[in-house]
């Protein structure tokens, strides 16, 4: 999908939603279990009632490989699904990536050309080499991890090195350089405050993938507020807060509920 | 695999190799796409052939995702059998995952419990969090990377912070303590020279993980000198210079002279 699309989804369903699809045989509804793939039937059901409301979806690869190949197989009926009945909605494999070039391509045509999705999220550690293979799909996109949500953001992320220049801000320079906005987009998590603003100012146009609002704690209003730009520019992710508001037989229903709250609210920001 | 029994098979068979397990459809012997599961049969054929001569197997996860479902059906058969015929050897599964503390233990439950390897390579961008989860198994061990063989290693693992630190060295200063000698390993490329020293005065006692001999330049008697300590403490690893000797139907044959070889240059640096 190339950015214009994605920004006219985003205008004409008034929603910067991305839903993560992260199923968990713990925490899935128990009358699923039954199913021949619960993992399956849940990312259906939740993609069915929450699609009107978003313009992504986010299936992390964790979730599927603990289940081993039968996990890959649902994972990959679930992007089958998306491709064929939402070919509207942009599909993000979280599976944060990142090996020397010649092996970063073996990943590349499995998520591009085997799973066909529109993005991969990437790990930075490894260098440019680790990345440039994702950002040569036309139509396909490399979202690089930048500021993440968690505690761990803290060890490595934030430190600053000789010229004054962090971590996460020396990846966005470096890296933004390997492509453009319309290939490479970067992770910044909701719970950064003040530091989404200095991704901004370095990265004007290019969109951003934010988690961490819900569960996590990052505030909406004040992430729309240090993110939004003219062209949108964001991706605001909530996985556990939907998919999981409700762990009984109503939960696509109480899910639908979750994400039509967000998309008001992100309609309101957009106005 | 504890780190003592690992230290005995190395003593025992005067060898510290690991042999990379990394299958391309496009370089694997012609005679073998015929085969019901090709990528297994020519894992099985080289892991046959090459288990008198190294202590340590490492399939690199990129190969068999990039086959969808399928090639993870022959990574858990490759490991599977590593398990039941040759119990004696380490089995890395070459992953470099990292993500937040929840999603983490995803990954460590799938590499752990399900396909039961002994290793795993982590990426250390996410921190701490990102990595604990993979150290909570008895006997079973987490790889961190430092130092990878790439060139994209410049662009970020060797900028020198406001102390004086350089990323890899905070890296392995950081992630060190998580732990200890019996469950955190090190990666650190062969091409990298002396900074493999530097590598070795941070952690005196624990493993590295060494690519990058062979096709990527990196020599193993400067390796050794740099980094064997009494201990061993390392393992050096060789993929496509020896899987790939051959492409023939003498494949196997040839990539055992390999091993052996290599093999045969530890046992004179052990002695």
């Amino acid at each position: 999908m190339t950015r214009k699309e994605l920004i006219d989804q985003i205008r004409k369903k008034k929603s910067f939603l991305c839903v993560g699809l992260d199923p968990d045989l713990n925490k899935l509804p128990r009358h699923l279990l039954n199913e021949e793939d619960p993992v399956f039937s849940f990312n259906k059901a939740i993609i069915d009632a929450t699609a009107p409301f978003c313009v992504a979806f986010k299936p992390n690869l964790a979730f599927y490989e603990s289940l081993g190949s039968t996990g890959l197989i649902s994972f990959e009926k679930t992007v089958r699904y998306l491709g064929s009945c939402y070919p509207d909605h942009f599909v993000i494999a979280d599976a944060k990536r990142g090996d020397i070039g010649n092996t970063a391509k073996m990943y590349a045509r499995s998520f591009f050309d085997f799973y066909n999705v529109d993005a991969v999220t990437l790990s930075p550690y490894m260098g440019a080499d680790s990345i440039t293979p994702f950002l040569e799909y036309k139509g396909k996109w490399g979202i690089v991890l930048a500021l993440t949500s968690n505690k761990g953001c803290e060890d490595f992320q934030l430190t600053v090195d000789k010229k004054g220049c962090r971590l996460f801000e020396d990846v966005i320079l470096k890296t933004s350089k390997l492509g453009s906005p319309d290939n490479i987009m970067y992770v910044a998590g909701a719970t950064r405050g003040s530091l989404l603003a200095d991704v901004r100012r370095l990265i004007p146009r290019n969109f951003l993938l934010i988690p961490g609002i819900g569960s996590q704690g990052g505030d909406l209003e004040e992430v729309a507020k240090l993110t939004l730009i003219e062209d949108i520019g964001i991706l605001v992710n909530s996985s556990r807060g939907i998919i999981y508001a409700s762990q009984d037989t109503d939960f696509d229903t109480v899910a639908a509920i979750e994400a039509k709250n967000l998309n008001e609210q992100m309609a309101e920001l957009l106005s």
